[in-house]
């Protein structure tokens, strides 16, 4: 894998989202890689993610395929323009669509892997095909729709 | 819109969801009430569910859209059996397929609504249709396929 996350090159100035943002105290601060041609993370879910007793809450899923989604989208399009990741101009995204489909009840208690593959990368938008899995097992299988973020979001903290 | 909301009647084994359940205190809380033959729950989110500062987090909008709309089912099931919801056998229900569309930046610091639509109902299926709304403009828009909750999820507590 690659030493340092996506999330980690954001621009300050968009790096307070609650799934991913490293500037974000509350959230969920998810870290992204490349591995190959795939990217990949890995999160623990909190003992108060839970869908039920023992069972991973569905909405922290979507969190993080929405995230690596996200993620994995600016770094294909920094790789395919050859750049370094974070490098000016910014490429930053957002979902435009998000897709989970819930396979299986996911266990607590253990680490959740989100692994991506770029499946389309096309002017501003980035597919980005997810299977979050523990234990090596798949428990969803996600679709992020990522768009580059429109200059609006860009500007509302400054 | 009807006194107690459908979250309430939700038997204590299975009220620990984070996105809906009573008794996770450090969850959403979310609270669904029919109005006519829609569904609907209105949210704030906390200062920390941003995207970027200004802009309400995908995944919180996600996991509202998921909460709302097993929500939603469940108590359309009951409807449909013309019973009280609550009342024994009970009827849970669990995400099988999540779909959203983000339509537009989302804005912190208002309320936000959630409103549902039974779309289908048939044998252990609902379908769900949602509109996630900012002071009266549409958001987001999503979509719940929702099944009865497997036995072994409702097990995982005792």
């Amino acid at each position: 894998m690659t030493d340092a996350a996506f999330q980690d090159s954001y621009d300050e100035n968009v790096a307070h989202c609650y799934g991913c943002g490293r500037l974000n105290e509350h959230g969920l601060q998810l870290k992204s890689y490349w591995d190959g041609d795939e990217t990949v993370a890995v999160f623990e879910p909190r003992p108060w993610h839970t869908a039920t007793p023992g069972y991973v809450y569905g909405g922290l899923i979507a969190s993080l395929i929405d995230c690596h989604g996200t993620g994995s989208a600016a770094a294909a399009a920094y790789r395919q323009a050859g750049r370094e990741m974070g490098s000016e101009p910014r490429l930053r995204y957002v979902t435009a669509g998000l897709h989970v489909d819930y396979l299986r009840p996911t266990p607590m208690g253990v680490l959740l892997e989100v692994r991506g593959r770029i499946s389309e990368i096309k002017g501003r938008k980035v597919i980005v095909d997810m299977i979050v899995s523990a234990e090596g097992e798949a428990c969803a299988r996600g679709q992020v729709i990522a768009v580059q973020m429109p200059d609006s979001m860009k500007r509302a903290g400054e």
